[in-house]
């Protein structure tokens, strides 16, 4: 099954898969992991548990579908004036959101999914926000890591604590991270 | 449930032990992952199912079990003379191993566990395996950085592109990650 996207919106189809991922989110601040079901989802969006089944082909692949959507980069992260300081605002802000109880379980859900083409997004997510903050140092003027030694030097082991050591996800060691990304840096632009 | 370890070899909870992840590792070989099921392992293993539930919990937690326990490292990385060679030497066997379809499945089934402690397992794996090449080094006279430096420069992201953008986890990119980390020690020992 491949992730189903670009919806028409406003059609039908758009009009279910908001009135799912509504209803899996209310659910989600009421009961566990475990006590979720199709039918119950179902029931609460106003659809039949074989519109889920069509669509999503099991419970997990559904949960993962919301937190994707939840991890989609809905806004540019927060002008700081330095690069360093831009990676350090947007990193706090994303350990503190994924070292919660709902961030953890929205890393889970995405382990989860057996598609490979959703962790792929989340790739892509973290990518856009390293090109935009890299794009800023470069209209500053500053040296500026490739996007490819960001997602290396301050990505990777960011979210290889976060789901590996979770303890060890601190942002001390985010500033260290940026820190030896940044200083491999010789050359602006 | 905690994961269930050292158990006392010889014993009867050891032969069930082995005995189950036998049948799991000879099914797999022959089966596809949703092929897989307890009461079919539990027949070849010469045990009852009610066995496998009560330890394992269920079948993603047997899977992960049996991965985790093929991730073991079981013996030293080979010595090639600089510890520049000898990650470059490990890290590419390991990115063969984890690229193939019985790597990324073993990779799978560990996300998939909802026990933190099996990824935190994996993670001290890894770090052995750092903290030996890095011993060795020091013992001859190079500079070296930490282990932890060692596991945020090379682990991560080797890990962090096995999982989310496999194309990526090449061992050309491997060679950079352990040139980059190397290059900002310069103290020895």
């Amino acid at each position: 099954m491949a992730i189903k996207e670009a919806v028409r919106p406003g059609g039908r189809s758009a009009r279910v898969q908001e009135a799912v991922h509504q209803a899996v989110r209310e659910l989600q601040t009421a009961k566990s992991r475990e006590e979720l079901s199709v039918p119950q989802i179902a029931h609460k969006a106003g659809v039949t548990p074989s519109t889920i089944y069509r669509r999503w082909g099991n419970l997990a692949e559904l949960l993962a579908d919301v937190s994707l959507e939840r991890l989609h980069p809905d806004e540019e992260p927060p002008h700081t004036g330095s690069l360093a300081s831009d990676l350090q605002a947007w990193g706090e802000h994303y350990l503190d959101e994924m070292t919660s109880p709902t961030g953890q379980c929205m890393l889970s859900d995405i382990m989860a999914s057996a598609e490979r083409e959703r962790r792929q997004r989340c790739y892509r997510y973290n990518e856009t926000i390293m090109a935009c903050l890299r794009e800023r140092a470069v209209m500053r003027g500053e040296a500026t890591p490739s996007v490819e030694d960001l997602m290396d030097g301050v990505i990777a082991p960011m979210t290889y604590r976060l789901l590996y050591d979770l303890d060890t996800a601190t942002s001390a060691r985010l500033s260290r991270w940026i820190a030896q990304t940044l200083s491999s840096t010789d050359t602006p632009g």
